[in-house]
């Protein structure tokens, strides 16, 4: 599955068949007549090249990593490693929630290319999300896919020298962790350079820049994705990375995978179905709909704690919180785990804020409000989202459960402002 | 500094001219006439040799690890790389804390050897105070060490890929961090086989262990110590670790070093000094030196965040609440400074409480509570120190400052108990 090559080039759709062409992966599945492939650039991500290859045997995806972040060009260089990264990520993946992430067929670390599995017909749920289309079976997939791989990349269930070898080969993702640290965690608090919000939203940016608690707690926050290296995570699960068909759910783009805090990958989710909500008016005002995207955020967080709970009463086999320990009291690993799923919820409501804070003031906005071209429509909804965030992030710790929250994005979704 | 050389073979007195007598760094310390070097092995921890050195020219030490623990035993086979993570330790400690740590004038990885500075007449703090002797500036040296070590190996002050390197290099540290993890956080709250204590503290004992609060809190606490990289700690900073005159302290032994959070090193230290003071009926019951523990206790705190604050003002160079987001707004830099202690504070006790737990339950005791030849005096320190421990670590977040745990400590040495 792993192979080696010579000097780094881009791939193009020209020479995928000349320099692929031969490799067992490849033709197993595509069969060995390169005439017959046709391939497509269809990368409409940040960063990577992504190719759709297809032949009348099959299909398959191709993503190879260029040197510099393709939204911005080459004055933003980004090295290679992260397919390295992202390599790693897929297979870990694959072994802790089989079935939710692509295969991988071929790993090319010189030339920074996977080749792997392609989800047809499934779309990014983002767009399906636009067009108000539902997907049956989603909460369920996504919750049991954070808690399998949230508890099983941790202590709680890895040797924990593997789990240690794991943090260093991730740690070494410095580049794409900066990306985080920094468009997430700070520039949405200052007039940082690559900062950009819709016409309209002056007077809330202002109000919240100059707030102190805000700040002070998303730099707490920023701390604990920075230095709490508790499992591996996604690092950039929102709903551009995920796939779904009408009854179907997978997980795409580890990428940024790191080791850091279990709560990040989830509020990063939730956050983006919040904004998901308020940008509803955008795209057709339907009430059903809506409530269909908190009913999805409240099933998600069930999901994942149910899942979370029985991995926990049964797959508990890392240094933490040991059943040894516990012998002749089992409701002290259940006392245990309660808080333990408390510390989750709060650093979820904060993550789930800074985000909905990034994707309106940082560099990276999200197609839901980007696409209303009605820019006082767009400011509204997108106010909306950070009067949520900012709640979230300040008040996480005191902030009931998940349908008191969605209890008040619907309050701020009437009109309700502070 | 740093030299190779052959198979591994362990130091004696006899070998040590032959072996090491042509390296420029010990040559330019103690003369080139091997015949005048006197050579004395003088180890008394648990892990390694340790030799002296001297000559009419000068004195240092060597301190080589064998491929066991010492104290156990080739039964018990321990890593030699642990040479290795001892030496970046110390090298990035003088770095941080001019002055308080042996210079390194030699390092032989293969031979797992550190040829380095001897603090005369300096002896271990543990034994000055079984002797009740003061040490002038004690408490700020030593709260001064802990701020410039925990600040600077932290992302509020490196650059993160210094500091994201140095997370991978000592995860590399995984049987020592288990030393830890079981011996300090495990054993202690179950029937463990390495564990012994004190005749008479049976009662004691059998509530700790059925007591589920204790033992959930102090995996909570195990769950920051194994996964929270915020800062290079010591690992092992107890009264042990250092070595002082009247007035003059240093710091030894970093060979536990790993990324953790900053309340460890801080707490191991005050449990060892509350332990002293409990322990102080079987050598000799002299109030006033108690007195000075406590107060010596208060004074680490009162110099830990004093220092702490500057640097968190003037040396603010890292990712984590970055200046400019605060610009025009001081007292928001405050804010972040105030809650930042009050988590160290938090996890500082916690730290302290499994700390005098283990020192009484788990493998390794310490010499004051040893050294009490009445066993039934004896027991009565050690359950003081379970008392008040217990206390740190289910309550620690409720406990209030310096000045209440010192008097819960005192009430405790009157004879209160829960």
């Amino acid at each position: 599955m792993v192979g080696k090559s010579e000097k780094y080039a881009p791939l193009t759709v020209e020479t995928i068949s000349e320099r692929l062409g031969r490799i067992d992966a490849l033709t197993a599945r595509l069969g060995a007549d390169t005439s017959q492939w046709q391939c497509a650039e269809v990368g409409d991500g940040n960063l990577n090249l992504v190719f759709i290859v297809s032949s009348p045997q099959g299909q398959l995806i191709i993503k190879q990593a260029l040197p510099y972040v393709r939204l911005v060009g080459d004055s933003w260089p980004l090295p290679l490693k992260r397919a390295y990264f992202e390599y790693h990520a897929l297979t870990r993946q694959a072994a802790r929630a089989p079935g939710l992430v692509p295969e991988v067929y071929h790993f090319d670390e010189m030339q920074a290319i996977i080749v792997m599995e392609f989800f047809t017909p499934h779309v990014i749920l983002r767009h399906k999300l636009m067009a108000r289309q539902r997907v049956e079976g989603l909460a369920d997939t996504l919750g049991q896919f954070l808690a399998r791989t949230l508890f099983r990349g941790s202590d709680l269930s890895m040797d924990t020298a593997r789990r240690k070898r794991d943090v260093a080969l991730f740690a070494d993702s410095v580049e794409l962790n900066d990306i985080t640290e920094t468009l997430v965690f700070s520039d949405p608090y200052f007039d940082a350079e690559r900062n950009h919000h819709t016409k309209g939203l002056e007077s809330i940016v202002a109000r919240l820049r100059s707030d102190i608690d805000l700040k002070v707690e998303a730099h707490h926050l920023k701390a604990k994705f920075a230095n709490n290296a508790e499992t591996m995570l996604h690092g950039d699960f929102h709903t551009g990375s995920v796939m779904v068909t009408e009854n179907d759910t997978r997980v795409i783009d580890p990428e940024f995978v790191l080791y850091g805090p279990m709560g990040f990958d989830i509020g990063m989710l939730l956050g983006n179905f919040w904004m998901a909500y308020f940008a509803q008016p955008g795209h057709g005002d339907d009430a059903k709909y809506q409530a269909w995207i908190l009913q999805t955020i409240a099933g998600v967080w069930a999901a994942f704690t149910t899942e979370f709970s029985q991995l926990w009463r049964n797959e508990r086999t890392g240094i933490l919180y040991e059943a040894a320990l516990f012998e002749g009291q089992p409701l002290a690993a259940e006392q245990a785990l309660t808080h333990k799923l408390a510390m989750i919820w709060e650093d979820t409501l904060g993550f789930a804020g800074v985000e909905m804070i990034r994707r309106t003031l940082s560099l990276a906005h999200i197609a839901e409000n980007d696409t209303i071209s009605d820019e006082t429509l767009r400011a509204t909804c997108e106010a909306k989202g950070l009067e949520l965030g900012r709640q979230l992030v300040v008040n996480r710790a005191r902030m009931g459960g998940i349908s008191e929250v969605n209890d008040l994005a619907k309050q701020i979704n009437k009109g309700a402002t502070s």
